[in-house]
């Protein structure tokens, strides 16, 4: 049985591709899922989407991930910069977590410059779009972390 | 005549691997670089590496990327937190730049939770140890980035 | 058809008229509906009203407007204060939004003072109690908003 | 004989229609004062307006209203964000006033969301442009605000 | 009949016994439901345990305590050092609460030193664990407070 | 043997019911104390109750409760705000320290939200008025506390 | 011929004993300046008294005072907490001040708390109604001030 | 039989004149008691003076004057800035208070600028030397304050 | 017909050369102003000086200058550092604008490095004394500013 | 012998005129260099231009001019913003530095907003493009400063 | 006669070698005593050592050193971080004080990083446990500190 | 064979000695070296001297103590208080550093009370000229630290 990724998707990013394309592009939520599907499959493993707005349901799927997905994809959206419950979460769920934001949070207003869950991460990786997405799978995915991380 | 990729080090990176072994494992600088050339050769662009302890060699360094390299995977080590120069420099070269960290430098003290290059930089990668440098290359690489990153 | 404005009212406002009516007056939330709907017909427009405690289904239901109805008049309660996640869905929404808070906010504590959704209104109309929405309803209605507005 | 509502314009709002017609529009302060006139007539008030870029005259004008008129429209401009002296000036003429701002300052500089006269007025309407004068007379003239606003 | 004490866990709560057994022990909710049942059997007086990720259910909970419960033992977690909506919950319930936390919070991040709440609760039981909720049940029901606190 | 606990009252205390009495009450610091060892005969301990204005023999009385007492039961009034050297003079001690506040330091002015001796106590009881000592001593003296609390 | 004393008020002080006489009582600005002026001819000093709501009338009446006066009483009213000009036009004009207040701005709102004035003062009097300035009156003509006042 | 007035002295005043005479002048604690006392005796009223570098010696003097003196002088010294306990302890003596300081504290580093006694003392003179002491003496035994100070 | 200059000085300077000769030496402000004006013969153009002490002249006078003078030489005194009124001012003015102060603003009080007018001039020049005006001059008839500039 | 003027340039000064010229303009720094010689031909005195991005030379060229140039006309660049080891520098060199910026560094980013060199320069010149240089030239160059400069 | 040197301790030092053996090391407070006394047998001084828990007590020692002793080693511990008493006593008893602290306080909590005593002493020595006061007792009877240090 | 200590200096110290002899004495760097060579050879130890007011440089040459020194005294001067590099090179190199400044740092301008450094060095001697060195040398010999040190 192949290894399970959480690709969790925090606030308004349900509506990826439906506002303002000419900034945001025309990918949709499902487009973005899609895209880390075909990447997972290449790599062998199965992936698990989820999208809420309610801060509860993600501190509630995360937790639900405890032993059951090998690692979480995830953007908290606007939660990132406040939700202590979220990455209270994190922490009680005992799961490896990776940080992806679509955009570089640091070209926008300051207050997106925090991220209250990033110490109960892994890493971060910001700024590539729906490519972040790929790319922190591959990280999780990874046969062996250099043991030395701190 | 292959694309050229700058992989520029910060101060005390050419200790890596020097150093306190148990916490931040074997690899050296060199180890490092290695790794990062057999990603390179694999996706068929060259590397060119640089390490100074120096601010002022770093600046000078990505000036001279300017035309002449595709993108630039930076570590800036400890000036990430105050070398305004350095980030002029970003400016000024107009290269892509990806910032990236070994370790997950939210998780330290909170002078490292700041970035001045960040706002200069594509996106940021940073907890994955060396292997951040091989998901910024790839990112790089990305025949096409989403048209739509703010 | 008539022009469809949405009503929407944050955490805590279900309780107007329940609590302290020495200090707040004893007009519910229902009645305060039912004056903005007399004023609504008198101007030739449908409302929409719209309660809840939870900060995701007020993000939801902002995404539910989007291009379905005329303008908002949005009181977010508590949420004003901190849901950049409220704001984030304002700004996807891409519909018009009039902030409206009953009391003088402030005259109260300092953290009343911090709209976090304040940027992405039209503006805001506080202290004039349950009229607050009527002024905000004509507002919106208004033939032509002056078009310097910044 | 008619009650009497002051209008009170602060310091640049003389320059209003004069500058940068592409950005706020034709309107002089005149037509300002006059639209509110308009409003005044058929709501059956008398309106006097007073512009003034003097902080000290601004103050001595409140001082004047005192049991004179119904209530103020007040758009202090600049003078929002420091004249504590405009603020002692209200709370010593214990007469009505209503902030009122053109732009949304939320919107704006970071020294705009300060406003030191808030605190010691009924309420606030900003970001209408010049129909904020208009929605704060109505707001002025309403029969009976709730009376439990805080 | 006997009075009704209502028992609230915030978010993460309900992962108590699951996580971390050499840190937090091996009581699960449940557990600390029970022995605080145990407590309010001795002492006859009822009690009604409610749990929720959520903010919004926590507020309409809240808001049903009103002139049902004779008092409300409250845990927030994490909604305790942000939620101004649960403090406004609060305030509209009109019902004592007690604020409970499991830990010593003042030993933890200085995030958590802030109580968003505190202001509106009666007192604070800190740092005993699940006996802290036994303490704060026992304050409650004390015939008669001393009349004199603030 | 029986066991001995300390109960220190800092600066102020002293005046305990011999002022305003209509906010504060009748009940003297004798009062308080006399509540506290008719629990403590109950529960078969001896108490050892003092009182100072004086930082420095606060400091002392509490190096003095160093392996002669099983606890302490410390209102450190308004040094609870500043004395490092309690909070030195605790963490010297090695002895377990319960904080108490008669009233809700919360409700109150800021800087009584600061205590600079919580985090070398065990936990923290305030606003129960002179009913918290007796809450405080419960806690010291339940059998086992959770071995879990962080 | 006698010595000159300059009374200066600055704004809103025309409004005392106009306004709110339950809470300011009855005493108007010419009362304040006769009962001065008693003291005065019983010191054997003449006094001049100013009062404006303009700050640039402040400053200029403060360089008049320039070899003319032996020193000012200077209740700066709101411009104490911001007026930098006024406090150089102290500095500039080269004359003896003494800052007083009628009430102790040290019980009101912070921002109270701050004199840009005090610094360029001799010294400051303030909470004791309009007997401050009797007493500041008295203290400027005291024949000789301890000379090693700093 | 006369009222009685305390004379109260903080931390260092003991060293008056005894230390740098060519800035401090010579005069000595005991000449400025002296001072105070030929005012005393002029005014028809009794003095009791007390100095203390002991934080705890002056919270406990200050209870004792409760209910047999009129009122007191205090020159708190350093404590002035940071010492709560002596501020709780004038609000719990319920004796009027003036604040006293012989320099102008507000030419002096920034920390002397804030007084932690301030809000619960009558008023404040400072800058006048060893006439300060006198001038509070003054104001206090105004036959009658005006009723209207805040 | 030849270009016009203003020349604006704010509050205080009318005291130049009349204060501390010794430190500021002894030309006045006629004396500076004649300075400007034989320079201003060389260069071929017109000046026109104004000074004022009050916040709401210089306003009025900054907006006559709109479409009527070819730029401004602005000392604006202690304004530079919290008159928005004036920022303001110079915005709606459209003309363009240098600063210049006499002393170097940044050896001197903190307060004194703020300048809230800086941001909507065209630079800055300080410390040169009087001779600043001049260069000022200077730098504002340069034929042709490098169109470069940000 | 005529007098020598250093022109140092600090980091990334050296990519003037080869980056972004729509915005910056097509000046180099050879052409700065040389404008700045043609006016000091004119005015009698030779240039050494000097340009590093390393921190430490700068330093050192400082040290160098002691005694060896008349005075120095500094763009510090990015480190004008944090190196307190060239305002050290300027200190011990004991010569006359003037502090030039080419863009107006006070409509750009607050950090570029302070400058911690300037304390210890005898004025700045910042908004004129390259003609800045030639400003501090002939201010650095008149026969006599006013001697009463602060 | 021997010159005489005070070792001063602050608040808890009386604990050294009585607690946490492990951590602290097993040398009292006499041991550290009789370390400095042969210390200053072989330099031909006497030493008087002094500690108090009490901040007045440390006040009253400092001034009794005046004109008695040489110099002081102080470790005023706690105190170190808040007691402006103290601080005035140093600067009122006019003797050479050395600032001793036994760990490396910059190791340590921030709140230990502040000296409000450093600047009214000759120098700080810490980190280096007793040996600390050894040096600073060379340091302090060296026959000739560099005249010029600052 | 001997032991080797580093003796390492930064920016601006090469002018010691050569500026401001009245202030800072006629001691040059070499002077220093000699001094202490002076006490290193009494105390049977080799030093090797560095001096470089380039920020790589001196990083670089902590660098290559690692491993060879027993010891460095540093004096980083002006890098202190920000060079994060520095800080990262020391906790690198692993090699024991006492932090050295010449002059009471304390006693200077706020920005010199902050050593980015000091975390990672055994302790901080500041204060007593050159001879800090020389009592920092034998700090760092003394056979035997405390082992208790924090």
């Amino acid at each position: 049985m192949t290894d399970l990724i959480a690709v969790v998707h925090g606030p308004n990013l349900n509506m990826l591709g439906k506002r303002e394309i000419g900034i945001y592009g025309g990918k949709t939520l499902d487009d973005v899922n899609s895209e880390v599907k075909v990447e997972a499959d290449k790599l062998g493993v199965s992936i698990e989407c989820f999208q809420s707005n309610s801060e509860g349901e993600l501190v509630t799927f995360i937790h639900k991930c405890r032993g059951r997905v090998k690692g979480v994809l995830l953007n908290a959206g606007a939660y990132t910069h406040y939700s202590i419950a979220l990455r209270d979460a994190i922490a009680a769920a005992q799961v490896s977590v990776i940080e992806v934001h679509i955009s570089n949070v640091f070209k926008r207003e300051s207050f997106r410059h925090i991220s209250v869950i990033a110490p109960v991460c892994i890493g971060q990786i910001c700024g590539f779009g729906s490519q972040g997405y790929i790319l922190a799978l591959r990280a999780l995915l990874e046969e062996k972390l250099d043991p030395w991380l701190i």
